[in-house]
């Protein structure tokens, strides 16, 4: 028996003692986060399996893994030896979870789920979906407990304030006092969420929980009378408990919450987000309030999260200058060296090299970067894992390099840089593709019409109540007219030095099934990041960040547009202007004109002569 | 006490008769069609009121007529001395119908309308929102009956055969194999529709019932065993009595619909469409069927007869050609007075003359453009009447000039004339602005900036799977980037040989609640036409008709495109190219070269001459 095999009849002897048929794991910590801490690693102490996304379901006779087309491979070599099935999800003739389930629970069988770990949505779906067979669900058991011996502990930072002057901008209380207009809307005199940021965001506190997102681990409840936020007692400074007593905050240990919400007061009625709690949660309010008494909604947070204020906008505009200058000044040295590699070339391709004479890789350029962020004065963290892929590896839209595999850089061809920062002044994301030597005329095609939709997105007006569906298209066509999609939205939220993806708005063409489909607001920050990905050969990406504005309101309505918040320049190396139009050139000359109004003044004398270089107006080629 | 009030007395006597609090009279005939006949026009009867969109709303105190914005002035006059309020919808503190009935509706009280006039979801809904007060409906009361003496006769013109061959493209009976499928898709077995055209569609038949669209007062019921065809006696031919005997179809008496709803077989499920069935019809099927037997869904046959078939489309191409020329014909002939009447002006403006010296007027030229279209073979009659608005007058969509108030034309400003024809050979659609002499440089940047809109969408590429939704904003940019909205869907799908407005696809950026958002698919047929209205100013509107076709399928998807099937010069003199970008300049010189070679074969040598020059490829000024 090899490790897992060990782990999993160990699981499975819980599961007998426990009565349970199935028993799935899924990938989540307690509030539906995007990245989960080691602590939550539990599928992969039982499969093997690194991915981040992967579901594990294990019964007496029968272990399958459920994981998407990015892992198959990866999956197929980490799960050997172990027993377990890899499901290929999407793929033809392999269903999903719910139905394998409803094919192979026995009649009144029991599903085992930590429900703590699951969203109240997907838990009622899979009752109702087992319903017909009378299945059980048994929810209060944690499938590691006992079994995984050096498990890590829980995260636990201290949290720490937001100053509601300089940087969040609006109090708790007048967050709270808008919170509660929008319940009272729905007839609702409590709220129950588990999503972090949200509660972060209304208290106006934040803490390092869970890598590359400023949250703290921490439930939170707001009824008529009170404020309660629950949180790990060691994550609760001093300062936190005078805040909380100035601000009339019920500060309750993390672990409290379930017994909180049987206790509580029987409110008017609940609010919730069946997005936003996990099952257990859900089941508690459902025990102490009873199904008339609750209302599915999506959380208000959301909303009014997304929605930046006037302090948060300055902080943003400020910070994002900061963040382009340091991938400027990144940009600059890579393509230097490049330039140099290109000059001393022995051997064709020339690989670059740094300073001390080492050979720069994928991994060490994303580890410069990464440093460069790091000496902005109010740098907290990465807001992601830096995506820097060279040549094919660009091509996969998530590519993180390691030390071990990362490619070298050669001069020649083409270089992808996706990343981002958390900050005091907000959250950064930005993608560059930039040339490092000779590139053919088709990758330049690509990177021009890449260039016209980004441009064009950018520079749309449009009405008042669009959503991201509306404007879609004026990113995508460009590529869509030579017959190329990319597989992925254009564009989706940012939080303020909160998760790099945020809802509810995102612009997408089309929009599945729980995903939501909002209306672009004034105040909203989208991101904008049209790409061209040939698998083995490159990946295109442009990404600028976007600030919703108003530009005019007249007799035919409101109508908005879009301020770029990033200032970095388009690379000109890849442009063709033979597949520019005169509005995006226009737009593009402009846009670098800011750039090097905005950017110049944190550079170097000679990074600025580069800059100058790159921002310097294109010539229009002419004629039709 | 004026006619008006002396009707509503006896219709208050026939309330107080059977117990009636309130009685709706809407604007609607058995089938919601788009236009009704002179039969339907009850609420004129009783209100004077002659718009097309309005509903009255009687007690024995009250007499309220709610209309739309288009009609406050119109209605204002018509209503004088009635007593009747005018209630004008949308205006702040004007509550809708339902909204006022819940407000004044007594306890317990009776709403009275026509169930056969009312769709089946309005009147589920009034139902809903007045059952707290234990409202019940009345509907089987006409309350034109026994009131209204000179009342014209229910239209009955002869039912005519589609031939399959050349005209329909299909049989019968592979139409109802496919409808079965759709039915059985939904576990039902049984349909039931009373929508005109859906049924003309089914069964290959046309008449004249109703102004504009080629249909007969109808309904059909299909069953697994049968599929019944309720018609009026007399518009009963042999010829189609034989057909329906060869294809199976058992003739009805258009009366005996609900003598056979309630007595029909118990079905296994019933599907109808809540918008496509008159609220008596849906009484009807609940009672025979019970509501666990029912399934509520847009009629399949929506969709089915949206996807025109190669027999169709082939037929639709050649008709739009010489339905295209004839429109030419006009526009040459117009602006050849026009530009006549400049040179001889004895005044400015210059009144335009026709061949006889009479003043043109946009009366007489909508007839003139009417005769035109008569002129080819297999027309039929108008697919709606001829919006033909000179100066101010064409700020108004759906302005229709009469006799007595139609504007003369001069030789200055512009003419927006938006027209179609019912042929054998499908429907055409098509609206055109061109100059009668001097125009400002704004009216110039408006129409060019409509027409980059018009060819934005006319070349776009897309990815199957998209709606309308997805490509409105290519139409709308052009205007939304000065801040200018038109205040209507950029448009919408159109029948063969049935009604000019026909979905489920439209093409719009924004669906009001019962709006649907229809993927665009292969074979369907849109408009595409973008205006400018500026209220006593002018307007603009360019309406070409597009086909959506396939452009090619590779690893990204299928891509679709569209195929213009209008080919009308879009008016030179209004273009400013500084407007137009590089790539909808080619597209408009391809759209001209092509208007060229489809349309000159049926013109004469003097309108060939006139086209040669209007099709003539435009220059690009160059530069950014």
């Amino acid at each position: 028996m090899n490790l897992y095999q060990e782990r999993l009849a160990l699981l499975r002897d819980v599961m007998r003692e426990n009565g349970i048929d199935f028993f799935m794991i899924p990938t989540a910590d307690y509030h539906q986060s995007e990245y989960v801490a080691d602590f939550f690693k539990t599928r992969e102490f039982y499969s093997g399996f690194t991915g981040s996304n992967g579901t594990l379901l294990v019964s007496q006779d029968f272990a399958g893994l459920w994981t998407d087309g990015r892992y198959f491979i990866q999956a197929e070599r980490e799960l050997e030896g172990s027993g377990i099935v890899l499901m290929r999800m999407a793929d033809p003739g392999v269903p999903d979870i719910g139905t394998y389930l409803s094919g192979h629970m026995p009649e009144g069988g029991v599903l085992g789920f930590d429900g703590r770990c699951v969203c109240a949505r997907e838990g009622m779906e899979l009752s109702a979906l087992l319903a017909p067979k009378h299945v059980r669900l048994k929810t209060d058991l944690d499938p590691a407990e006992g079994i995984w011996q050096d498990r890590p502990a829980l995260p636990c930072t201290k949290v720490f304030l937001l100053d509601e002057t300089e940087y969040a901008g609006e109090t708790v209380s007048s967050k709270l006092g808008r919170l509660r207009a929008e319940l009272k809307k729905n007839g609702a005199d409590c709220f129950v969420t588990g999503r972090l940021d949200e509660i972060m965001w209304l208290f106006n506190i934040r803490a390092n929980d869970v890598e590359c997102n400023p949250v703290a681990l921490s439930y939170a409840v707001v009824t008529a009378e009170c404020q309660a936020l629950f949180l790990q007692r060691d994550s609760v400074t001093q300062e936190l408990e005078e805040f909380a007593h100035r601000s009339g905050i019920t500060l309750c240990a993390y672990e409290e919450i379930l017994p909180f919400l049987r206790g509580m007061d029987q409110p008017e009625k609940v609010l919730y987000d069946a997005a936003g709690l996990s099952y257990s949660l859900y089941a508690a309010v459902l025990e102490r309030a009873g199904e008339e008494k609750t209302v599915q909604k999506d959380s208000p947070l959301q909303q009014m999260k997304a929605v930046k204020n006037p302090v948060e906008i300055r902080n943003i505009r400020s910070c994002y200058i900061e963040d382009s200058a340091a991938l400027c000044r990144f940009i600059y040295r890579i393509t230097r060296r490049a330039k140099k590699a290109a000059e001393n070339a022995e051997q064709i391709p020339a690989p670059l090299l740094d300073e001390e004479g080492r050979p720069v890789t994928e991994y060490t350029a994303a580890m410069e970067l990464d440093a460069l962020r790091a000496q902005i004065s109010d740098f907290v963290e990465l807001s992601f894992p830096t995506i820097a892929g060279y040549g094919p590896n660009a091509a996969m839209m998530h590519y993180e390099a390691d030390e071990e595999n990362a490619a070298p850089l050669y001069a020649q061809g083409m270089y992808l840089v996706d990343s981002g920062g958390q900050y005091l002044r907000g959250t950064t994301d930005v993608t560059r593709t930039f040339a490092l030597g000779p590139v053919t005329d088709e990758m330049k095609k690509h990177f021009t019409l890449t260039a016209v939709g980004n441009l064009q997105l950018q520079s749309a007006v449009f009405l008042s109540g669009c959503t991201g569906k509306n404007v879609d298209i004026l990113s995508r066509e460009p590529l869509w007219q030579i017959g190329i999609d990319y597989k992925c939205g254009t564009g989706h939220g940012i939080g303020y030095l909160l998760n790099v993806h945020e809802g509810p708005q995102n612009i997408r063409w089309r929009f599945a099934p729980g995903q939501k489909e909002a209306v672009l607001e004034e105040g909203m920050i989208v991101s904008d990041e049209p790409g061209v990905y040939l698998e083995g050969q490159y990946g295109i990406r442009i990404e600028t960040i976007l600030l919703v504005t108003k530009i005019c309101e007249n007799g035919d309505g409101t109508f908005l547009g879009f301020e770029p918040l990033t200032f970095v320049p388009i690379d000109r190396n890849l442009i063709d202007p033979a597949y520019l139009t005169p509005q995006t050139l226009r737009v593009l000359n402009e846009y670098h004109r800011m750039t090097w109004e905005k950017i110049s003044p944190f550079l170097s004398e000679e990074e600025q002569e580069w800059l100058r270089e790159q921002t310097a107006p294109i010539a229009f080629p002419g004629g039709v």
